[in-house]
This record gives structure tokens, C-alpha cells and sequence, in this order.
């Protein structure tokens, strides 16, 4: 179950990653670092690996029951992947000759090996992991480029225009949304301009608050970096482990505690941009502007499709005092929105406040480590009796929500009695934080699914959670799914208006002849369900290839148009020929 | 002194305004209604007129001497202004048959009054004011048209497109940046669009708090409709009795209360735009989205270059429970940015704050009305006793900022405390709010001014703020300027990284040949002078005519060509013809 980090961020101890070894320490088949993983020990007991996060190295005695429960599924039937990369199955690379020469003369550093080919073919939609653990290797780039700061990103776009070569540019790859995959159709070399090198913060301006960063910086790099310095930007998107800088920019990033930090328009106060038609920048740092349309927003959300980010100025702020998480559990998932909803009327919503189903809610029961302590282990019993007992709280229907309240100690304290006082007319505040942290799990055992999003006004989240949700599991059936689906959501972010609602489904693929078309098909079918029910195409993971279709339904056909024009103005070779959004 | 209605919507008692009589009670030459403004009686007296905001019919014993003192004019000799609009100056309408003729067979209300067109013709530039008041009239549209929807824009824009006639949206006329003005080389039959008939609420969504809106809604009407139903946007920019949402939305504006309520790109859910392509709408009204760049960002700021805005959906707030104004005055102006600056680290800016500089501190006092009650005069003395004597304030340096609080009684008298315990670390906490309303005055007695307004970072604040000033002071003087000019700024919006500065300059123009010509060119020096201090083109205003040229530099060429772009696959007959901003 691909289902996805989320809320790992919260609770793990943060590495320092050298970039250089990044592809070394990494899954060439899956999400996250390659040593830390779920696995099913011999005594058939659910362990997650490694030494990295909260769970790491710990026993999880009611996984497999819940695993097993859920999937139908059985340990003794594995799916195992393809242990490394299939090299075999890479085709030679479609160099551009006078393009590479030229590189060289430039001193830009590059490769054509495939194993660092193959490492940026793809990003984490399930038929892309899929494909890669059958030893499946659709096409690739044909070369690997690494600038190393915005001059060479010029030089770079200067010879691919020059030459007519294809540039994909490449941060963090964690994309969702099939942004990464080479399309089949482009007859030239294809070249994965990789930006992992352009990882410097540039300059700190603690007057105004703000950071100069290359754009190809790793989230967790970055934040570490600004935490010696004592700031902090405070975007913590899911992927923030591994996503970059110019990623975020790149497809409109979403952040957890975007409630007091701002998701990434919010937080960039100056963008760079190298495209084909020059250099895009704006003149000055003013806050804001009424110069016309902003051209940050032609930038922001353009899927690697205009050019590549090179430079961004992003507000910073002090690392705050205090942190406090904490829960609240809700008799069903009702009470949870109306909750959530009654907490943004009022605008006071913590750092993250996230609203678990029962599906998830159970899940996270599953994800329990062994414990040693018998007061815990008493604790957590108590708790359990008060929950499913003494309220009437029915165990298949309760859910919770989890919150992160940020800032100077007195203020997170008042913070928080205010929103436990909304709290306590939909549920009951649990001091402790239930975290649900999931990875890839399951797909060696006949299991696949995945997890996408989308925003929606209030007054239909709770309509569209219950229509995705029955959806999905019709699908399943009616395409031959043997056993029910999980089929699961969260609400992650609240707004004025609305909110993001994050959907996970996966089931049991036993039997079946093509289980990821089967997948592809059931999220197809719960995409138009969202659409009809009010929901948008996306929320924070783009658009890519994966949602192209909707496109012009989406922002209508003038609409579309008018992304369409820039496009051709700014890369009328289509240079830039990754082939997302339009 | 045009100096701008700044802070009249604090102090003001909203009226009703029947939007078919906007035309008869409004100046025909100068800002804002007919019965409102300042004159000298014959007792050499200030007063200001009408019944409408607080000042109105008071006698303002002070403001003689300040106004003699600091532009040297003499009350004596006067420069009137042509007493009615000079319709003989207004050239025949070139009208285009075929369109006039199909838009009748629509039903489509239209006029060719030359009363109607040149109340069109114009914002409230300088020189537009100044040239209607001595009876020059320049290119005026050749007819006006009064769509009363949605349907009937399209159905304008439609023929405008088939018979290739010119059109400019009108909304409030509010414009300070030409962006009204007619093109001289314009060929064609130009039509002023009129949006003021379509002006209804059309829906309010309590559970999701917005509001489905006409755009040619007037601030003020949209406030007291949605008052009376226990809502409001709390957008106040100072334009809000004459400007309509439609403006806000072409012009990027910005509300006095943002801090609160955000600025228009943060208020707006939803858009509707008739281009000559056809309609740009988004499918959804979730409240965040990744589904490539935001086309919301592509009519925001648009300037009326690509269609005609016709329905907005904006957030809604319950009418806050408390509001309460204070001021804070400071020994200098530099105290007076440090304090706002720290007021914006800590996040905890009231829903307004702004700081006047010692200038205009000077010309507030000058604005108290006579007063009857010995006690408030006590006060008043008591306070300028503490001011300049026991705190050794000098009044020539002192500056003062206004605070605007308003949410729940506890909760803002909590924020009141946290913002004047900082406060108290830069000046003196003030109970009374010292507010400055100032409209059309001296242009009677060859005195003219204007305002502009920029956007710079926090730590050019004061070189930017002190090198304009000075700039406009050395530039009048070079210029043959006998006198020296009033030059006076206020920062009136703090952000995370900067802020928005507000100059304003008038000089007494007597013995210049070309007075407007003069003003110009100080402008435009100024205007220089803030890009070479970091500060942008503008925060809110626009780029319109007036600021055009910078646009380039503002955005980079390939900015600028992106835009251009959109404008040519959007109109590419340039039907929305006003020449702004590109």
C-alpha cells in the first residue's frame, strides 16, 4: 500500500541526506529510503525497518491481523519485485551528438548510465512503481544533466533550443501525477535536467524575513539548514523528505501547517525561471504588486511545462517557541467535519488540524508498536474503555482528528483551549497525537492502491467523502475485485471555504489479469465522481498527464487556451516537451 | 489638493446610493459627491460640505493658516473651475451603425448624451480633473452601453467583435492611472461598457460563507446589502463608496482591513470574465487548487485588456462583533517603521495600521473642526501639552500612526494589549483615533496635487520613504516651482516583508505656464526614485497608461511577453481596446 507518507513528517528525527548519495540511499522502486520499509518478519510479525522514523525497528503485533482482515489477503502468497534494476531492459540512449558536445565545452557535469536514466524516468504513481518492480522500463532520457547554478541552467536551455533536444527538468521526484514519465510520442533526445545540484541558500535577509535558495533544494535540507540559522519556512508538504524547492513551485504545493506559514504562493515572495524565451523575473521584492496579472502565477502550477526554476525568495520565519500535538476523536465522521468546519469559521485553526475516517482511524490501531511499558499499554486500555464504552462511541464508526499547534508557549496554550472548547460539542480531546504513518506496504503480497486529492466548498465534503468512498468499492466489484477495497479519506486541510479531502484505496489484485489497469480504471471512475460532486481535479498534487483530461472542464476552453498561449510564446519549440497539463 | 479620500470610509456615515442617480450626485470634475467639499467662506473660514461624513458642515478654523502657510497660496486669488461640464468641446459620436442597430434589436440600454460619455472619459488623474475643470475635453467614448448581466455582456462583446467596435469597461471610475482614458489613435467607434446596472447580490452561501456577486456592484451598496443579511467582505479600499468589485478584480486592489480580510485576490473564490474568446469560469468553487496556473491570476490585474469581469464569488464574514481605533504617536517617522515593522514580525498587525508621517500629522491638526465642548478642547490641550512638552516630543518630527481593531469584544481587547505593549517600546499609546480625510482642495486657488503609492521591502522603507520625498521637493524647485511643495508619505499595509508606501505631493502652481506638465514630470522623477529604492510599479493602483512604460523592467521582457501573449489569443482584435498595461 503506496498510501502514502503522510504525518511521517511529524514524527520523525530528521537526517541530514547528502544529495550526492541521494539515488544510492533511496528506493529505485518505491517511496522513501531504501532501508526503511515495512516487511513481515518469519514469525509472520509486521516490522518497520531502519533506524529513521518514530516506528523504525519496532514490532507491530496487530499489522498482519489488520492486514490479512482488510485485504483478504494471505502471507503465504508473495508478489515479490525484481530485486534491482532491470538494465537489460533499458534502451540505448538517443544521444544529440552536437547538443552533448557542447555541454561538455560548457563543463556541465552528465551522464547517459542507465540506472541514473531509469532513477528519473518515473515518480510514485502506482503503475509507474508497478512497471518498475516486474523489471517493466518504458522509455527513459537518454541523458542525465546537473546544473550547478542558474548560469548553467541558461547554457543548458541555451544549447536544448539550439540543438532541438527535450529537457524534462527533475527535483525531488515525488511527483503523483505521472509528471515525470517520457512521452512515448517525442522523437528527440529526451534530457532529464536534474536540479539536485542547485542546492544552496543563497543569501538570509533577516530584516524583511526572507531567503534566496536555489530552487533544487531538498525540503528537509532547506528547513535544516534554516533551522541552524534559528528561522524556518514551516512548509512541511508530505513529501518534504524528498521533494524540492522548484518542485513545490512548479505544481502549486500544498504544506501541513499552511495554516500559519501558507502554502507555496503564500510563502514566495520572488521567483527565476529560465525558459526558452529568456529569463522571467520581476524587477523588485515589494510584498505585493499591482503590476498587471502576476507573473508568479504563470509560473506557479506550470509543471516543468514553461521553463525551469531556478531562484526563489521565500519568507522565513523564527523556529517557534513551542510545539503541541494533540487529538480529538468524534463519534463519526460527521461530527469530525462539522468540527473542522465550525474551527475555520471561526479562523482559528491550529498549524494542521487533519480529520481521520474510521478506516484510518483503525489503520492507525494497526500501526501500534509492542509496548514495554505496562502503564502505557494501561493508559491506551483506559482510553479504548472510555472511547468505545463510557461515551457509546461505536468502535466502526468513530473517527479523529489530529493537531499541531505552533508558536510562542502562552499563545499555543490559549490557542489550543480555544479550539478544544469548539472541540467539545462535536468529540473528545485525547491528549495524545494518533499518527498514521504508511509506506509502501502490501505490494508483496497482491496488494496495490494509492491516494489522491482534491478541494471542496463545506457543504459538500461530506456528500463527496461518502459518494468517492462508495464508489470506489462499487468499481472494485464491478471489475472483478475479489475482496472489498480499503477505501479511505482524510480531511488535511481546512480553508474559509472549503477544504482538501484525501482519498487512499487499495485492495487484494489476486486474480486478476491486469490489476493496475483495474487500479487505473477505479480512480478514474472516483475522479469524475469528485468532479461531480463539487470537488476540483486538484488540490496540491497537479495535474502531470494523469488528470489532463479534465483539464478544459476544469478552467473551460478559454481558459485552457490561455495557458496554451503563454505556453507557445515562452517555448514555441516545445523544449520543454514533458507534456503535462495542456 | 486631490490628496485622496484616505480614511473618510472610517469616519463616514454610509449612505444609500441609487446607482441611476450616481451620475447627478457626483462631481462631474474631482472626487467623490457634489455636496461634500471643502471651501473658504467669506470669512476667510474653512468649511467642508454636505451632511455626509464627519466633518460635513463643521468649520475648520485651522486650516486656512496651514493652507497659506505651506503652499504660500493667498486666498485672494482664486482659479475656478469651468462651472459646468463644456459639452460645445465634446466632437460628435462616431458611431457604428451596424452595431448600434443590432444592439438595439437586443434590447441593450445605450446613450450618446455627451453628458453620459464624458463622465465616462475619465479616472481621477490629475491632469484629467484638471483639464475637465478648465473645459478642455479630450476623446470621450462615442456612446455608452448598460448591460444589465451576464448574458447581455456577451451578447455586447459578441457584436462589438462582429462589427469591430472598441470597448472599455467602466465600473466606479475610481481609475488614478489614465486607465479610462480614451486612445487618441483609436479608430474605431469607441464604447464605454457601464457595468453599474449589473449590481446585484445574487446569492449568499451561509454554509460556505461566500457570496455569488454582479461586478458592477459599488463598494459601499455591496457592504450595506450584505450588512443587512449580518455579513460583509471587509474589503475597504479608499475608493469603497464610488469603485465596484469588477475594478477590484481588473486593478488587483487592496483593502484598508486586509489583515483581516485579505486583499481582493485573497477575497475572490470564483470569477466569470466575457472575453472575445468567450467565458473564463472555473468548474468548481473549491477553495485551493493545483490544476496548472490559476487563471484567477490571469484576469486579476488585467485592467479591463481582456473582457469584462461580470459575476464574482467572494468570501463572506459574519459583521464583526467590536471595532475599535486607536492611534500611537511616535517622537520620529523612523520609530513610527520600526514599530509597524515589529507589529508585523510578531503577526499580530490589527485589522489596519498606518503610519502618517510628521506632514500630514501637521495637516490632520489643521483638519479639527471648531468645538463646542470646553472638556474635549481640554483634552486636546492636555495632550499637545504631553506631546510636545513632557515627553520632548518636537512637534516638527512627531509622527503618528491609526489602528483599526475589530473581531469579538475579548479577543480584541487581548490583540489591543499585545500590539501597544509593543507599541510602547517606539512611542505613546493614544485612546483617540486621529484619522485624516482630505478631497478636491485648493485646485480653487492654484493648488494641485496627486497621490501615488508603491510596495517595497522593510529595510528600504525609510531611504525610500526620505530619497522620494526630498526627490519631489528637489524636482519642483529645478522645475520653477516658486514655493516649496507639500511632500508628505504614510505606510498604509504591513506584510511579512515589506510594506505599501503612499506619497502624496501638491505644490502652489502660480506663474507656471504648464502646471500639469510640471506635476507630471515631478511624478515621474518620483516614480524613478522609488524603482532605484526597491520599491515596485504599484501595490494597488495599477499600471493603467500612466505607468506603462515601466512595465518591462517591472516584469522582464519575458514577462511582458507572456501577457502580451494571453492578450493576443484572448482578444486578438483588441476589441478591449484601452491600451493599458501592455
Amino acid at each position: 500500500i503506496c498510501l502514502v507518507a503522510a504525518e511521517v513528517n511529524a514524527c520523525q528525527h530528521r537526517l541530514s541526506l547528502s544529495l550526492s548519495l541521494r539515488q544510492e540511499i533511496m528506493k529505485w522502486n518505491g517511496w522513501g529510503y531504501s532501508d526503511s520499509r515495512f516487511l513481515f518478519n518469519k514469525k509472520g510479525q509486521a516490522e518497520f525497518t531502519g533506524k529513521r522514523y518514530r516506528l523504525s525497528g519496532l514490532i507491530l503485533p496487530s499489522l498482519k491481523d489488520w492486514f490479512e482482515g482488510t485485504f483478504g489477503a494471505n502471507l503465504q502468497h508473495k508478489s515479490p519485485a525484481t530485486p534491482t534494476v532491470n538494465l537489460s531492459a533499458v534502451a540505448p540512449p538517443d544521444l544529440n551528438e552536437p547538443f552533448v558536445e557542447d555541454l561538455k565545452a560548457a563543463g556541465v557535469a552528465m551522464s547517459h548510465d542507465p540506472e541514473d536514466r531509469v532513477f528519473r524516468a518515473h515518480g510514485h504513481c502506482l503503475h509507474e512503481i508497478f512497471a518498475l518492480r516486474e523489471g517493466r522500463i518504458g522509455r527513459v532520457p537518454d541523458m542525465v544533466v546537473w546544473p550547478s547554478c542558474h548560469k548553467d541552467v541558461e547554457k543548458i536551455v541555451e544549447l536544448a533550443c539550439k540543438h532541438n533536444v527535450c529537457l524534462i527538468p527533475y527535483g525531488g521526484g515525488t511527483s503523483v501525477s505521472s509528471a515525470l514519465e517520457c512521452p512515448r510520442e517525442e522523437t528527440r533526445s529526451i534530457v532529464s535536467l536534474d536540479t539536485s545540484q542547485m542546492n544552496r541558500i543563497l543569501w538570509i535577509d533577516e530584516k524583511n524575513l526572507t531567503a534566496h535558495v536555489e530552487a533544487g533544494i531538498i525540503g528537509q535540507d532547506l528547513e535544516r539548514q534554516l533551522n541552524e540559522r534559528g528561522y524556518c519556512t514551516g512548509h512541511e508538504p508530505d513529501s518534504m523528505e524528498f521533494s524540492s524547492l522548484g518542485g513545490w513551485v512548479a505544481t502549486r504545493a500544498s504544506g501541513m501547517k499552511k495554516n500559519i506559514y501558507g502554502n507555496i504562493e503564500e510563502l514566495v515572495v520572488h521567483i527565476k525561471m529560465v525558459t526558452p524565451r529568456g529569463v522571467i523575473e520581476k524587477s523588485c521584492l515589494g510584498p505585493r504588486m499591482s503590476t498587471g496579472p502576476d507573473i508568479h502565477h504563470f509560473i506557479l502550477g506550470s509543471e516543468g511545462t514553461l521553463g525551469v526554476v531556478t531562484e526563489v525568495t521565500l519568507k522565513i520565519r523564527p523556529i517557534p517557541e513551542y510545539q503541541k500535538y494533540g487529538s480529538v476523536v468524534f463519534p463519526n465522521f460527521q461530527q469530525g467535519v462539522a468540527c473542522l468546519r465550525e474551527v475555520a469559521r471561526q479562523r482559528c485553526a491550529p498549524a494542521s488540524i487533519r480529520l481521520m475516517d474510521n478506516e484510518q482511524f483503525q489503520f492507525g490501531h494497526a500501526l501500534k508498536p509492542q509496548v514495554s511499558s505496562i502503564f502505557t499499554s494501561f493508559l491506551d486500555g483506559l482510553k479504548k474503555f472510555y472511547i468505545t464504552k463510557f461515551k457509546g462511541f461505536d468502535p466502526h464508526h468513530l473517527c479523529v482528528a489530529t493537531l499541531l499547534f505552533e508558536g510562542d508557549r502562552g499563545k499555543v496554550l490559549q490557542h489550543e483551549k480555544q479550539v478544544y472548547d469548539i472541540a467539545a460539542k462535536f468529540g473528545i480531546h485525547y491528549k495524545k497525537h494518533l499518527c498514521v504513518c504508511v509506506q509502501d506496504l502490501g505490494m508483496d503480497y497482491y496488494v496495490i492502491g494509492e491516494s489522491f486529492e482534491t478541494s471542496v466548498p463545506w457543504d459538500r465534503v461530506l456528500d463527496l467523502c461518502r459518494n468517492v468512498k462508495e464508489r470506489i468499492v462499487r468499481e472494485c466489484k464491478e471489475r472483478g475485485v475479489q475482496f472489498p477495497p480499503l477505501s479511505t479519506c482524510r480531511v488535511t486541510q481546512t480553508y474559509d471555504a472549503g477544504a482538501c479531502v484525501y482519498f487512499y484505496f487499495a485492495f487484494n489484485y489476486r486474480g486478476l489479469s491486469d490489476p493496475v489497469h483495474v487500479y487505473e480504471q477505479v480512480e478514474h471512475a472516483a475522479r469524475e465522481e469528485i468532479l461531480a460532486n463539487g470537488g476540483s481535479l486538484s488540490h496540491h498534487h497537479g495535474v502531470g498527464k494523469l488528470r489532463k483530461e479534465w483539464m478544459k472542464e476544469s478552467v473551460s476552453g478559454v481558459g485552457l487556451g490561455m495557458l496554451k498561449s503563454v505556453k507557445e510564446y515562452v517555448d514555441p519549440q516545445n523544449v520543454f516537451g514533458n507534456r503535462n497539463l495542456l
